[in-house]
């Protein structure tokens, strides 16, 4: 009898994100926690922080853990307060291709040219991309795109949360079958 | 209210144990787990395998996740069945840093040319590390040196499991307090 | 007296490259090997091949090595014969912050998600980027943008060789002076 | 026509080497550029220093570069000043794993916990290492020994300079022949 895997959906998104893309992060951290699924970051401030923090807010018996933070220093104390794992990669930006490996799926929630480089390696990697279109940023601005020839699907429009909840659902199975997946 | 963090030990050795190793490494996990800590490892078989199974043996109501795996390939799914969390690196044997930077402590079972690199990278990147005796293999042969004049300290030779439990709790701190760490 | 350091500018674009592309790689590497600087690269194929071949083709005294090879896999043998240095980091697409790290300035020649990833990561690194408007691709649609508020300059439009001279000289100084660059 | 190859062989040593390791380190990798091989190391100081000043005091036409440093930081201007290419990996100890990889074969000079990191990867990744004996240090206590049963061979003990061409000429070829070798 083997132990559930948690299933991991990469989140990303700036460590400067305005007050709106925090709460956007937020509710999209709350309902991939809700959906059965654990967010993991960059484990960093802004969308990452508040990405850990809204999948926190799941009041259901959800994942364990709910959050992994992926560091880009030496230090794994230096992981935002939400994340219930720590990992310090010591890499520095090299960490943002180890998120996206790691994660079944990457939603970008807005984002600047360190979520473009995640968006870009994710799609290098085969990992299905959802935009959450509400935050702006480079995500929505590659929202519909193909990025190149290498793969025929395109970076998935997400204009609201039950439509992530679909995508999710669709991309990563329906209910995580027990014994799999938590 | 934050959420408690995962207090990982990095369990290092390797992936070609003997069965002896393996059952060593088995107890090692368990005690690990039993006193609160989350293993970590490198995800695959031997020692590693051995180590994530014992934590999983666990029976009180533990640390959660009480594994995590740090690959060295791209793909999440290869870790071992005993893995609650697997991390892809992508990054091969760079991957043996991240598991010693991600640790509050190392526990050497036994090992190989590899955990000898991992022995090493502890020492350089300052974390404890304890040398489990039984298992034979390089921990044991380093077992009460010091590698170095950059750290007073030395490696541990841990005879028994319960000289493990005493290392872990002074090297960890007692219980880990509530809303601090699982 | 210390020798001089070769100047490394860095060729990024895509292993499938057009033979359009291949041959404004090979045109980008010749003039950055004449105007004094060494090339540096992905090592492999398409851009990255046809930038160290044209680099090869200066025929002043030059730059040596005119050419170095930053390679995803574990064998230094696989780059392509054209690099005149091979560097195996064994670390996948972390490989991609490597090279534009190592460079004093970057450009980009049409390119497919994995340049797309080295552009962003130039940006967040601060490395100044040309996109090489004839090749298409990536580079062109970025061409003249600020990737996001955290610098003031934008991915620099360069339309001719001519113009691609101009910048280089711009970015990294007129003539390398004696005793620090080749 | 091809050029011809940078043969790399890595030094690799303590940053923090006495007066007569630094030395011993200096001859080391003078002779290597004599032999027609290119030094790579750490880029930093002590060992890494002193064996990048002797290459280039090989008063030979030589190989050119004569030096690479790889670069736990950001900056390739952080290298020491012998370094004749830079390579700045932004991944800490990790580029230590850059270093043996990049190399056809390992001179251990000395060394402190970061060498005998080195060693047990360059042991990993088979590639042949030597441990020149009058350094003393980590190369000296490990020279003679098979680290694990994954090869056949041991870590070659080299007691003099002698020695070290001879063993150069046996692991990497005897002249690199043209096209194919600096």
């Amino acid at each position: 009898m083997f132990p559930p895997r948690s299933q991991l959906i990469a989140v990303i998104g700036s460590g400067n994100a305005t007050p709106e893309q925090g709460l956007h992060a937020r509710e999209v951290g709350r309902s991939i926690a809700e959906a059965g699924f654990t967010v993991i970051c960059g484990g960093l401030t802004g969308v990452m922080s508040a990405a850990c923090q809204g999948a926190q807010e799941d009041a259901s018996s959800g994942p364990a853990p709910r959050t992994v933070a992926i560091l880009p220093g030496n230090d794994p104390d230096a992981a935002n307060p939400w994340s219930d794992v720590s990992i310090a990669t010591g890499m520095g930006h090299a960490r943002n291709l180890v998120i996206v490996l790691s994660a079944r799926a990457v939603v970008a929630v807005g984002g600047e040219s360190g979520t473009l480089s995640e968006i870009a390696h994710a799609w290098q990697e085969g990992r299905p991309i959802a935009a959450y279109l509400p935050a702006g940023g480079w995500s929505s601005r590659v929202a519909g795109e193909c990025l190149d020839g290498k793969r025929s699907d395109r970076i998935e429009p997400i204009a609201t949360l039950d439509e992530l909840r679909v995508w999710l659902t669709r991309i990563a199975g329906p209910t995580p079958p027990p014994g799999s997946a938590k």
